[in-house]
């Protein structure tokens, strides 16, 4: 059974006597039939928690340099009418009591703690946001991520990946802005594709009849999961997987670390002149790598063997992903700039609707 | 002086027994030289509050049907690293003392409450959404409607119109999805825009000489919000307005029902074959009709007096504005379905980064 939490802040243009304030909303709390703490703050304003007895908590907090805080608790099978009833009570009471005193009202929609279907899921950079998630598609708990699929009443189903929103069926914008889409020909071209396990680039790439391709997937997406996000995603069997085409599912670490390497000749094909790198990696796929203590780690051990392996002619087509990751495009960029010839790169902006943020692509080209 | 507000929760598999839990929780909160209530919750399970000496304040609770929840709140300038490492600790205390039982941990951006600059601008299906504001701009209290304007650091600056976003920097696609840039040709005909006070929409029909323009729009865009909202805002001085053009300073509803009658001919341009009507009216300015309690109402009212001005042949393109607005839309749809003979519409879906949802955009064809 989920709680409940709603707030209810009122901001003051000035310091706040509790006096005069607070017995009038304590008349609208004592009809509330709820047991009255009041609490010593040591100065630092009013506090009175009234706790009810279906499970129901009040905090009311007047801080006295200018701030009202209400919280209200209750579990989500309380008569959800008479707390809205409450709450607009106590607003319309200290509109009246502080007229002309407040600089803004916050009323926020109710935080839903602990429900069944969680619709929380913050940004890469923070920021609190609510999905419109109504179900559970399906979970697991592979040898590498937290695997989940939720459902969302605009975006479709929608892939999480260790609590990061990766893939939704909305997104069809991702496959076609990560690879350039109209802008780049693969026809002919050697493509070396990271990452990409709901095969969505692979089967676009195909289509497009390049010379070679060389994708190194970890943890493939389960054809299961597959049929769930169908508009982004793309079973192998019905990609026509030739001669051309050579599928890893391997840790792409140790491949690229082989690709590096002049002597090893089974991957030689992606450094030749006019390779492709189109990178999909999920960032957050860290399980793997238990020696990388954190994401900045791997970015930078990434970036250093695709230094190494892209060192003749090439193309890198990545998602800078996050809008406000500044600071690992930041890293990137200063990496990127400092190959023998820096690297030229162009960024383009694309809305990625179910990353609530702009998300950018990066184009590489190397020399 | 704002107030950070922490929630982390365990969601359990089980029921929990708060004799189990709540020894070893308490050892680590009385280190923190807080004031300790224990509250009779009448059978709901434990729950206790917790007052320190600089405001700060924690709220444990442990909901017997297999629930934590603990709250932190403290002031924006204390020592938040201290208390990331409270929440750590309580956190890891948890993670062992319910090995085995956790569904699920969730940890949420501390919410800020009562800051100078507000972050959280729900959606217009009621959901929580912060966004990555870093500064007010601009702030009126008009006679229509509170004007904001607020700085985004992905979407550049945000004109908020009574608590709704309503256009962004970033957001010039709603100009170009609105008009069916590359689908529709005003070239030589009669067009009505309702609303459109940022003169984004006006620009760009006048680009396409159309017959004529009719402009009804309440409450213009002051141009020094124009100024900053540079991207997708249009000066009028820079539209070169013609003998063509007339622009009417007015609430639309008397215009509409003036549209309406056929005896008044000042208006009669929008209704001869071929008119175009470019609906960007903004559902919450509704101070200017006390008479109508609800955004319903208006839309109803609005709608009516649009299928008497359009008997005649001609087209409305609109916003549908928010993908979770399905009511309004069906609405508006069974409305329009009502002609005499009924509007063939097609609608196209466009993602608008700075609504934080999909947006719809519907055209009718009026015959």
């Amino acid at each position: 059974m989920a709680l409940r939490h709603y707030t209810l802040d009122f901001n003051l243009s000035t310091a706040v006597d509790s006096a005069s304030t607070v017995p009038d909303l304590l008349s609208i709390l004592h009809e509330q039939e709820m047991t009255e703490t009041v609490h010593d703050t040591n100065g630092h304003g009013y506090l009175a928690t009234f706790v009810g007895k279906n499970g129901r908590l009040v905090i009311l907090r007047v801080h006295s340099h200018g701030l009202v805080t209400i919280d209200l608790q209750c579990y989500e099978g309380d008569n959800i009418a008479q707390l809205d009833n409450l709450l607009n009570a106590l607003e319309k009471k200290l509109n009246t009591l502080l007229n002309g005193n407040i600089a803004r009202t916050k009323r926020l929609p109710a935080l839903v703690r602990g429900a069944k279907v969680d619709r929380y899921w913050p940004t890469a950079d923070g920021r609190l946001i609510e999905y419109d998630i109504d179900r559970v598609v399906y979970e697991e708990e592979s040898a590498y991520q937290n695997i989940k699929i939720l459902h969302s009443q605009q975006f479709g189903n929608i892939l999480v990946l260790n609590g990061d929103v990766n893939l939704a069926e909305s997104d069809s914008s991702y496959t076609q802005a990560i690879m350039g889409s109209g802008k780049e020909n693969y026809a002919g071209k050697e493509v070396l594709i990271l990452g990409g396990g709901d095969g969505g680039i692979l089967a676009e790439v195909v289509k497009q009849k390049p010379k070679m391709i060389t994708m190194v997937e970890i943890s493939f997406i389960d054809s299961a999961i597959k049929e769930t996000v169908t508009k982004t995603c793309c079973q192998l069997d019905r990609v026509s997987v030739g001669n051309n085409i050579v599928i890893l599912v391997e840790d792409c670490v140790p491949v690229l670390k082989k690709i590096a390497t002049p002597l090893v000749e089974k991957y030689q094909c992606m450094v030749r002149t006019g390779a492709f790198v189109v990178n999909s990696l999920c960032i957050s796929i860290l399980k793997s790598h238990p020696g990388l203590d954190n994401k900045k780690h791997f970015s930078r051990l990434l970036t250093d063997l695709l230094e190494q392996a892209l060192s003749t002619k090439g193309r890198l087509r990545r998602l800078r992903r996050c809008f406000n990751y500044t600071r690992t495009v930041s890293l990137a960029q200063a990496k990127y700039g400092q190959f023998s010839s820096p690297a030229p790169h162009s960024h383009s902006d694309s809305c990625m609707g179910s990353y609530f943020h702009e998300a950018g692509f990066h184009l590489f080209h190397f020399k």
